[in-house]
């Protein structure tokens, strides 16, 4: 086999969702002291008819547990509810800008059975342009099963992790592995740690299961944190 | 940070649907001479009251070139007709057989406009543990969009590659690309070769647009290659 190398060049790449969310990371700004600054936000449609329904539903989502922190956007357009959800890269912004790298891994379908947790399904984010949340969006029941993400981050920064995380108090973490460990059945390279966070689509999921039509926008937002709204003035 | 490091075991790892690849390749032993062997398909079923339309629509899928060979699996079992059609892997393992290795990487949606080619979304098997074309079934319409598959091989083996794939003779391949080149929109590693298989489900999707309602299983099945009926022959 002779060596001739031509390097076409094209116009057109496809691009992982990998991507977008590292772009998206660094357009966070949070401030944990101040509780303001840019967070990065799902967004879904609901038709206004839903509206009241929607709310009493996100209520109750926050209020278990469900969502990311205790805000959310809900926004009248038109004829529409826009809602917007934290999602779970603001973590990753947060952490960044402390310095904290974290690698997002994979979406996924974390089972809740007895107390035990553990994927059934997962997505590589550096594998798939499309966001593995909104593949598996129809295949949760925030019951037994709930959307939820995995990241990686060195064992030599958990201690500081842990510390911003204790700090921000927001609910998102839903388990930290050991260096070296698998968690929930996923394993980790070497010298790593995993950590599941929360899907910030799940308060979402509520309305699907509860039979409001949504429109989910794969498309992150970038929004003041003071404009959104905790379940708990509602 | 003291350096104590502890393995703890789990009964439970989740697999992607690579390593099931990898094993289905394997099992296969089609023989090019001998027009027969195990060969590796894709499951679905439908109800037995389509059964005339669907052996129709799959005649016509065949003969537009929508299918993988030519030849497919079409079973009475109890109230349900269940498809066979030829699955990608197939094809990487009869290269497997003659000691060409391909490397899944990418299931993917090809769009096809004016006789140009791209992947407008892809997820990598090795991330995940759903097929991909399950994924995107209800994505494409074999008119605009198509299933795909992509894989990579060493440039050294191209021209035997090509040479089996001839003597193959089966309708599978849509483009090869050159060495380090990309192709349909998607990178390379260094001297390596892409190349993109026809989607062993796209006759089903025929199905599916023509409102015949399938039932797609995700696990494959090795069958003998005799057992399948050629469309011609219908």
């Amino acid at each position: 086999n002779e060596r001739k190398i031509v390097k076409k060049k094209s116009n057109y790449k496809i691009k992982t969702i990998f991507y977008k969310m590292v772009n998206a990371m660094s357009m966070v700004d949070y401030d944990i002291d101040k509780h303001d600054g840019k967070v990065i936000v799902n967004i879904c449609y609901i038709d206004k008819k839903y509206a009241d329904d929607a709310l009493d539903l996100l209520k109750e989502a926050y209020k278990n547990n469900l969502g990311i922190g205790d805000k959310f956007g809900f926004i009248e357009e038109k004829d529409k509810i826009k809602i917007q959800t934290l999602c779970s890269i603001t973590i990753d912004g947060i952490l960044l800008k402390h310095s904290l790298p974290t690698i997002p891994k994979y979406g996924g379908v974390l089972e809740i059975k007895n107390e035990k947790k553990r994927f059934i399904d997962i997505i590589a984010y550096n594998g798939s342009s499309l966001d593995p949340h909104i593949v598996f969006f129809d295949a949760v029941d925030c019951e037994s099963t709930i959307l939820a993400g995995f990241r990686e981050f060195h064992r030599i920064i958990k201690d500081d992790i842990e510390e911003v995380l204790d700090r921000l108090n927001w609910n998102c973490v839903i388990g930290i592995g050991e260096p070296n460990n698998e968690i929930f059945g996923i394993n980790v390279e070497k010298d790593m740690c995993g950590i599941v966070y929360n899907g910030g689509l799940n308060p979402i999921v509520l309305l699907k299961e509860n039979e409001i039509p949504v429109e989910i926008k794969q498309m992150h937002e970038v929004v003041d944190y003071s404009k959104l709204i905790s379940y708990k003035e509602i």
